[in-house]
């Protein structure tokens, strides 16, 4: 499902917009997430297991799971969109396939469709255990381009 | 949509079930989210606003608000479920339907349909600030019950 | 779930221009699919029992089931639009709570936002038979408003 | 998205299942639906044009669409189960990515995951026009196994 393939990386400006955004959402640091591969239409956000992420049995909670997810198919659109734009998340369905765990988490986000208002992205996550990986949850989202906010 | 009649509450050992399994989430503790109502199909959880649960404009991260969302279903339909059981979230859709704000954000998982093996649940998030409430996001969610693990 | 309070029939030029519409969708008149209730942000659509819409089972098909609740979500959200606009499904959600039998099935489609872009639909399915409503599905669906087309 | 090769056949008895139960389903033959490939986890299912299936701008009606879509992930799990089981849809999330045109529509049903109780599929429908292909929507969906009914 996942391919080894890495397409290139975004251009530098777009990279740069992208993780100066990530820097501003407190929660992907107060959770200890930290973005990974950059590619046009598609980004990568890696979660570190520890027990602030976790659910009742000591896996990755789902909240978890989804808001990388969520955050990495956000920023996947984000990559395709002009300058002074911004994007929201309009819903989002997540399946949890199996419990997750492993040393960290991986979530992909890969943009399906890109149109002028709307873009809809595949999300997928990842349990990393060593050169083990295995599919811990695949979603679908939907994402709505704005004109940026000033500080954007 | 959301009532003011709060229902009773669950009988004490349901709440307290809930109450021990809530206290094990690392990731609830973690955002600072707290259990509020505890009622047969029905639990309520709250997060206050702080710099670590938001996004990159300072709204509540769709990933917290998601998360809370997901624990309030998940319990919800863990109060309908007997001794040694154990509650496990098989998929959820959530639509993000206004930025998230307020002094704090409260999700309200309710039981649709409680069946043998599987439960639908309706999940809403409110903004609060002071006596006003407005919705968030809205969304539903199937769950699956499975024996209990021994610590459960 | 369903309050029996059917609130006040949109206005008449809001009820042509769904019955218009709806005698154009060659799917609901093949299914045998027909009109009830079309209030603001609220329009019933019932399929009667037959053959033609069954499953393997004999129940009513998951696919004429979303079909109806679909249509009753889309025009639910016209009832809301200006003049000279149409409407499209971005996507939907529906979970099948059991299997869907009686007369006939009901599904009724209810805004529970409206925005100037994107309008959010919860959808229900009851299943029918004399005075017995059951709810046989429930969903969420988003919607996008378009500039019409001509023949609109 | 859709790779063009064609995984092997199923087995003939489960092809044989599988169309059995197709022939039982009143709406896809209502609807002038056939099925295609059949393979272990995967199968196609074709819907020609025709006035019958449309919506009010003569697109492909979304419940069309998604009809043939669930019915596809139906039995694409259905191709993995043992006898005496049988398949009900749990939910599905579909999203309608363009107008939904072509000669014919083509859904395709991939199992994502097979579990002992659940399973998980990829949704998705091209539009057909000659050699042209596009994908007009792209779902997820959840499956239970149930013991077989007699008749099944």
């Amino acid at each position: 499902m996942e391919d080894e393939r890495q397409p290139e990386p975004a251009n530098p400006a777009v990279q740069e917009r992208i993780r100066n955004s990530f820097d501003r959402q407190g929660l992907m640091g107060h959770l200890g997430a930290r973005l990974g591969h950059i590619g046009p239409g598609r980004v990568h956000i890696l979660l570190p297991s520890r027990p602030e992420v976790t659910q009742q049995h000591g896996y990755f909670h789902a909240g978890a799971t989804s808001a990388i997810a969520d955050s990495a198919g956000g920023y996947a659109a984000f990559t395709l969109f002009p300058e002074n734009t911004s994007v929201l998340t309009v819903e989002y369905k997540i399946n949890l396939l199996a419990p997750a765990e492993g040393e960290h988490i991986e979530a992909i986000g890969q943009v399906l469709k890109s149109g002028r208002t709307l873009t809809v992205c595949q999300l997928e996550v990842f349990g990393v255990q060593g050169t083990q990986r295995s599919l811990v949850a695949t979603g679908q989202q939907t994402l709505i381009r704005i004109h940026a906010r000033a500080e954007q």
